[in-house]
């Protein structure tokens, strides 16, 4: 269950002809109401795709009737003429629905520097207008129509005892594919709640989520995450419930992008612990989390804390060698300033890898989600120019 | 030629049992004078091993009598023990020397964490002593001696109209090799040149040639650069003439690192140009050489401009979109906010292949060296745990 899990909410996914062999494409997930509340998180690259210039300005208003979102091009760097392609695709989709377009939202993934076929993709939103329905089905449907290299549909649904709800889907996780970019996530909610207040939930959530993930260190051109509120439960929960169940969900959907990471052998929790701020403990997690020789090593089934201590080295952050402790899987290696013990006593040969540092300097912790560099990556990421 | 190319040195490596194999693990490079300048660049890993703590310690006098190397143990993270090591290493070459331990320099490659073989590292001095000599023979066998994944050994060499020269050895690039650690480089000259303008000499040359060599972001805890000046050749060259002479010598080592690092099939120059400061144009070089969407496009021949554009987005540099150029072997692929011709009139089918990101917002520019990711580079540094 995902998007159309809390009430209100209608969802498709169809195959429009943008991506070859008649896979789905078009998303559209359309808020019914009775509230309209939305707020979004975007890329932070300079370079950012059309859709994102489109949904970041319309989302000043914290409203949303609906999304629409296309797999198979990204309509990035596409200059002016791929900004039009945006609009144009906003005003169809508020013509079918009879709405302002400056109430939909737009996402795209795929090939970027390619304009989007619009012809295709217009004659698209019909036919996802007519299947709109409020089905798991429907759901799923569309969180099928935004995938690229993703090897299955990532859902996530939580009901809060009080009768409210969250749900979602998402697609990729960094810049994970040929040429394709994009890490994507729809989440609505049929709790009663603001748009001011709704934006501030979902920063907090993604703070510690989508945030934290970090496979290949590229922020793509057009990440998003947009979250929907209908308020059609009639439940206003507090701040603290709505942030802790909406957090649970994206928690859920991280941790499903990390699994199905391109070429992924390995799933590598980073954790850094005793850190004297929480963006030392962030900015040390995640360089090790991009380290190609952690990450080979890794790969290897090797707990070479050795390429752990250089990586760390490496931050500007404040680190004590004398002090810091690394363990993999549970077994410290490196303590007091030299080898505590030797590496074989660390078993790596299991999928799930856990890394901790511990600083020993102060009281801020932080989870980086990462995976391995294999051959599968490199063979993804090579060979297939499309 | 090499170190013993200039008047006034002597080398010599030879194999003192650290590595398996019999291979050649121990260099020494002695400085007979009659003047005794000397200067450093060290990583700037906070995590240093004990020889660069050593190191860089006695360098604060300027003045080296000799320079003791090993391979096979980077002597990295083994505490107050491993930094005893090191002193006994040099208290053991200025005795058979005749000198005093403070002029003698120290550096160490190979695995993080394990301690020196002291017996072997020990007889190895006397052996390395015994077997000094300025013939080109002698450099080469040093240059051998410090080498650990490279496929061969880097020596460069340049002799100034006015009768004197510089020349050096180098090894590795980036945390290069399973589990071992470091590039090293020993640089010497017979030119009449005092501590304090030698030390500036190499930190400018240093600035433009290793400090732009990018493999995979791995600054490594041993990284070192030494140049010693012996002053027998009676010249003293103007500082122009001697940074210009240095600089060319850490080019070509520096092309030599770049050529055979681990796995690579391609070598990339990223030239970033246009940018309002030379640190814009540094960091977006850098980051696009580091990112791994990049390097495995590269690594498929494949002009795969919209990561370059994803990866210069993420610098946190002044850019404007709709005024960059990108361009793969000289095709402009991008311009003007958009496609400028498809990449498939770019050809990166051969090995050298330059990316050239045109800002248009001023007048700096740099280059960064670096080479493509590769199956080798994950199957060196994945499949080995030695």
């Amino acid at each position: 269950m995902s998007v159309t899990g809390p009430a209100g909410f209608r969802a498709a996914g169809i195959a429009a002809g943008i991506k070859a062999a008649g896979a789905r494409d078009v998303a559209l997930v359309v808020n019914d109401g009775p509230r309209q509340a939305a707020a979004g998180v975007f890329t932070t690259n300079k370079v950012k795709a059309a859709p994102v210039l489109w949904s970041q300005q319309v989302l000043t208003e914290r409203k949303l009737r609906a999304v629409v979102l296309n797999s198979g091009c990204a309509n990035a760097c596409t200059g002016p003429e791929g900004f039009q392609d945006t609009h144009a695709t906003a005003e169809k989709v508020a013509d079918v629905l009879g709405v302002g377009a400056i109430e939909i939202a737009v996402c795209s993934t795929g090939l970027i520097g390619e304009r989007l076929p619009m012809d295709a993709l217009l004659s698209g939103v019909d036919t996802a207008a007519k299947a709109l329905d409020a089905t798991d089905q429907a759901g799923l449907d569309a969180a099928t129509a935004v995938l690229t290299t993703d090897s299955k549909a990532k859902q996530a649904f939580g009901k809060h005892d009080a009768g409210w709800s969250v749900g979602g889907f998402a697609k990729g996780a960094g810049m994970l594919a040929p040429n394709l970019a994009t890490m994507l996530s729809v989440i609505t909610t049929d709790a009663v709640i603001g748009g001011d207040d709704l934006d501030e939930a979902l920063r907090a959530a993604t703070r510690v989520t989508f945030d934290r993930l970090d496979v290949d260190g590229g922020t793509s051109t057009n990440d998003t995450v947009l979250v929907l509120a209908s308020g059609a439960s009639g439940v206003e929960p507090s701040k603290e419930d709505f942030t802790g169940l909406l957090t649970a969900v994206c928690t859920d959907l991280v941790r499903q992008l990390q699994d199905d990471a391109e070429g992924a052998t390995k799933t590598i929790d980073v954790t850094v612990r005793g850190a004297v701020s929480e963006a030392d403990a962030v900015a040390i997690g995640r360089t090790i989390a991009e380290d190609n020789l952690v990450k080979t090593a890794m790969f290897g089934s090797d707990p070479n804390w050795g390429r752990i201590a250089m990586a760390l080295g490496r931050v500007d952050a404040e680190i004590d060698v004398a002090k810091l402790e690394i363990a993999t899987n549970g077994v410290t290696l490196y303590a007091n300033g030299t080898k505590a013990r030797d590496r074989s006593e660390a078993d790596l040969s299991g999928r799930a890898i856990e890394i901790v540092v511990d600083l020993h300097l102060g009281e801020h912790a932080a989870t980086i989600l990462t995976t391995d560099l294999s051959h599968g990556y490199v063979e993804e990421n090579s060979a297939y120019s499309s």
